[in-house]
């Protein structure tokens, strides 16, 4: 290992690496990560210098915050290597400022830019050869803060560890998803932290998602949890409806994420001259517009998947089968959208940020 | 360190203690821990050989689950030791029980009885020397279950590591507490996770109470997230009120938890000869018999605190302050329960065990 100082970052290389035992053609999305990490520990009240090192494990104490109290953020996003080799970024300052937002609603602190963005694209650079050009192929970066103070008493902790980890991935592929929509369970509360990236949102959803999944379902269409008849998320993915040539999502709230893939669809729709609708959507209008046939499309929005056409679902006793389009607005915006993120299209937007 | 192993659990014992480094008359709640602890993992489906060995860190990689996704789950108990220096545990049964609903809830494998409390015995007996006698001496025990497998993918972990660690406390004293009823911010949805003792529950209160505490209060009454009309928790605690004679305290849910505390009270309170209604309570009731002067009492009920009086409630913009009560049930219920739990009357439930 070398050690080369900068005044901003430490870094610490790995002697070797271990990108010659990975099968690029095989990934698991998620499960195989970089020779480097970027770790940075806030401790008395200020973050201290952020230091990349080899990927190695954490040494927590068990009584560690995090264990027993949940308090834990993260952020999802991508690299992606055009044909020249230079590898690029998708709005890393939107996952930065909503990093920070769900870090005041989980009472941790905030995240500075020198360290999210700055941090990140020298992580990149060190870990270049992980990123492979070819559409489809990304580097998922997982950037996550945990609650690293120890004592088993309910409150926030004093100190903190924010990290970024990479994990090289290959376009995800989910096969056909049908959906169960919601009657009874809920992933969020109002003036809960249903719009904070927290951890606790997500293992709230494994066990109603195993029943559908038992069901036949691969996912839930989430509904708000007073009264289910509002259509909110699905599975960890905002939703978009296509009811005749309109596309209707629900607003963000304290209840939904502010997906940085939503809001990139929205505008790109928009752009295309698709009439968006952003107002909340019922689920009877779902299921009166399945049954006339207005219902044109559902899919899901968020970075993994970019986007993911859903081809049923199921309300109550009944299942509703979409559609086979020829043309669907799924698959045209997924175009168009990764197309801006491989520097394929013209970027008008200014959505892309080289590394 | 010496290995004795029995056919159930591996014992390593510590080569030293470090019980003379501590000042048992100034113990910070949950943060000092004894010498030894127990471990347990899940991998391929089953539970592998319990150890208990000295208190050390984890070492996990980080992207598993439980930094991530927060799948995780606790219970909180206490070991109190008598004149005769015995040691008890006070419905142990009911943490087991407990921790294994909250287990299906999170999707995590339940823990047999062989772990959670022979296990807990075994444990307690190696450091028997850290739970002093004396009413107010406690030791308080932290069971925990965290997702270890690694991947940052959003579904079940197939690893878990059960863990419990032990800390030595005095009386849990508050001071006054005066608290805020929600009107905007809440802690559970209807079918979420607000009934399991889920780590995600506790990090979403930490914004809302510090917000109260800013503003002079010490902790929140939680209400329903829909509609903020119903009184539900008190912080991390369940919550009574008086009114007249008569105890209230809302039923469990999905989003109440199903305290052991509460429950107990409630058996206490009865055969006292107090009327004690478990029914939904308005805040509109609350405010109307704080104002006719029929509200004598609020108090939490939890493990840590075992019965918490509170000193008055504000609603809005209007501040309750509570009458100050010669013989209050508070009190009472409070002498009576650390009474059975230290062996100094009759445990006529049959709810002490001993260790």
């Amino acid at each position: 290992m070398s050690l080369q100082t900068s005044s901003e970052i430490d870094i610490i290389k790995a002697a070797t690496s271990k990108i010659d035992q990975v099968d690029f053609e095989k990934l698991t999305f998620g499960s195989v990560f970089t020779d480097h990490m970027l770790v940075c520990d806030f401790r008395n009240g200020a973050w201290e210098k952020p230091v990349i090192k080899p990927y190695e494990p954490f040494v927590l104490d068990p009584s560690a915050k995090v264990f027993h109290y949940g308090q834990a953020i993260f952020e999802g996003m991508k690299a992606y290597k055009t044909e020249d080799n230079s590898v690029w970024l998708f709005r890393p300052e939107e996952n930065h400022l909503r990093m920070n937002k769900s870090a005041v609603r989980m009472c941790m602190p905030e995240v500075p830019e020198s360290i999210f963005i700055d941090g990140l694209k020298e992580l990149i650079r060190l870990d270049e050869a992980w990123v492979k050009n070819g559409k489809g192929n990304t580097l998922y970066i997982r950037p996550f803060m945990i609650a690293i103070g120890s004592g088993v008493i309910a409150q926030p902790s004093t100190q903190y560890r924010f990290c970024i980890i990479l994990s090289p991935a290959k376009a995800y592929y989910s096969g056909d998803v049908k959906v169960l929509i919601a009657d009874y369970y809920s992933r969020a509360a109002n003036g809960g932290i249903g719009a904070a990236k927290a951890a606790g949102n997500y293992s709230g959803q494994f066990y109603p998602t195993q029943l559908a999944h038992n069901a036949g379902f691969q996912q839930i269409i989430w509904t708000d949890d007073a009264t289910h008849t509002k259509l909110e998320e699905c599975g960890t993915m905002n939703v978009f409806f296509r009811i005749n040539d309109t596309l209707y999502t629900a607003p963000t709230s304290d209840r939904i994420l502010d997906g940085i893939t939503r809001k990139s669809l929205i505008d790109l729709a928009k752009r295309e001259g698709i009439n968006v609708d952003v107002r909340p959507v019922l689920v009877d209008e779902l299921v009166e517009a399945a049954k006339n046939g207005s219902l044109k499309e559902i899919f899901g929005a968020g970075t993994a998947a970019v986007v993911n056409p859903i081809v049923g679902f199921q309300y109550k006793d009944e299942y509703f089968e979409l559609p086979k389009l020829e043309k669907s607005y799924a698959t045209d915006l997924k175009e168009k959208l990764t197309n801006i993120q491989y520097k394929l299209a013209e970027d008008t937007f200014g959505w892309t940020v080289k590394i």
